[in-house]
């Protein structure tokens, strides 16, 4: 059975046509232009496939809920021509088969509990970590959602005492996005973070912080297992570093071999699906709407 | 039909007979003795009632994982006896009938969406605050379990410039638990939580420290109600002060009328069944096991 997968993005839309194990067979890239110009792309790729469902994972805000009048559409962005676009609206007018739609990064957290670092497991978090930072969590296999959809990124974090930047976000200063996303890196420290050398105290700092957010989604959403990507993520010697904080922080109170012994560098991993986390998160969104 | 429901708790078991509708039919109190004693008390209560499910909430920390060989025990409390004792594999040996186990907290957030200030939402979060602070959530219909259940009242918070109390809790110092369950605002400012006037200074701080915490529950679970319950929270002044700091804190960044309207005060709530939450809690979970 094909399945079809948009990854929407602000700056391109990736289309891909893959199968029920994760499996990509085609896919195509097109620039994010009006949503007129981007469906007619759509359209033209999909219109001769035989694809059996359709999964959305979509650039946000979104309004992910079923009961909302406004569902399947993009909401706030301040992107032109994409503010409160009915872009599911457009799909199902066009395509007569069950879709899935939400979050890229909800879709990505889908995909790595169903082809990925997470597969098989019923509980999950996925954390993506690069220009933003966003959280996808499945729970007793589902996606979470609720009022919103979770917007992890922007919880309140403590600042080190070593640190003095005043933080990113416009919103909350020094949240954990302001804190820890690549730009806060690179204006705190006023070089690019690759450029950062491994032992910089910039690296324990950002391990620092990834490992105080880990703790509260440890301690408010227990996952079975904690998926981290995005561009931030590819220095994997952080990974070590942010084991070790966890520990620290949580001092032993969560008694779970996971957490308290060496198990740990398999409970917090990098991405099963690397570079297709975006397209599988939206096959698993398709597999997700059979 | 009748279901049958426990409150397990360390002083105390509530023993309760109800119906579907969280209707409480019939009560008693026994003491938490010996695990045989209190056992041979649960069973002269329920050996004649015509029963269909069982429903337990209980102490801490406890194994409500079904695939866990450890399922039904309660873990490692320093309670005597009652340290990896099988509770469920008692009452299973006793009683043929479905049954559902999890934390008193759990149950009560459960209760609360089945019959109480949640009552027909699939999305919830509930949360004691007195002696500790446990929370309990509600995804999608289910409570959320992992790796382990949430401990969410152990996650770190921020300080107050104005606060230089050391922390209760001895895992963490400073985690919510440690700045505010009520033991904490006792020994900070040296007398009965009780005996603090409405307008000392004790409570804006308190209503910032749960309201600092509820903006990471937002972010983190989305729910569409939030309950808090537990000694702490029949202070009710507190309420108005929490939904304050909770919209300054997020600064308008989740665009919902829930959050960013005096429609707060309605979702921000004191529970629906008082000091029935327990036995409805553990009512609610009798029900979910059928």
């Amino acid at each position: 059975m094909n399945l079809g997968a948009i990854e929407a993005g602000g700056t391109k839309f990736v289309l891909c046509v893959g199968d029920e194990a994760g499996n990509v067979l085609e896919r195509v890239s097109i620039p994010t232009l009006s949503p007129e110009e981007t469906m007619k792309g759509i359209f033209e790729f999909f219109d001769n496939k035989e694809i059996e469902a359709l999964g959305v994972g979509c650039f946000g805000p979104i309004d992910p809920d079923l009961s909302s009048p406004t569902y399947g559409y993009i909401t706030t962005t301040p992107k032109p021509g994409w503010g409160n676009y009915n872009i599911m609206g457009a799909l199902k007018e066009r395509y007569n088969i069950p879709m899935a739609f939400d979050t890229d990064v909800n879709g990505a957290a889908l995909g790595e509990a169903y082809f990925g670092a997470a597969k098989g497991l019923d509980s999950a978090l996925y954390l993506t970590i690069g220009t933003g930072i966003g959280g996808g969590a499945i729970v007793e296999g589902k996606l979470v959602h609720g009022l919103l959809h979770p917007e992890m990124g922007h919880m309140h974090l403590t600042p080190r005492s070593d640190d003095h930047y005043a933080g990113k976000c416009p919103f909350h200063g020094t949240c954990f996005e302001g804190l820890a996303a690549g730009p806060a890196i690179e204006e705190r420290w006023g070089m690019k973070a690759t450029q950062l050398a491994p032992d910089h105290i910039a690296w324990d700092m950002e391990a620092d912080y990834i490992a105080q957010a880990l703790c509260i989604y440890i301690l408010t959403l227990s996952p079975k297992k904690i998926i981290l990507g995005g561009g931030v993520m590819h220095q994997k010697h952080l990974f070590p570093m942010i084991h070790h904080y966890v520990q620290e922080k949580l001092a032993g109170y969560v008694q779970k071999d996971e957490i308290i012994t060496d198990a740990i560098k398999d409970y917090i991993v990098y991405p099963g699906l690397g570079d297709n986390a975006g397209v599988c998160g939206a096959l698993a969104l398709a597999k997700s709407a059979l």
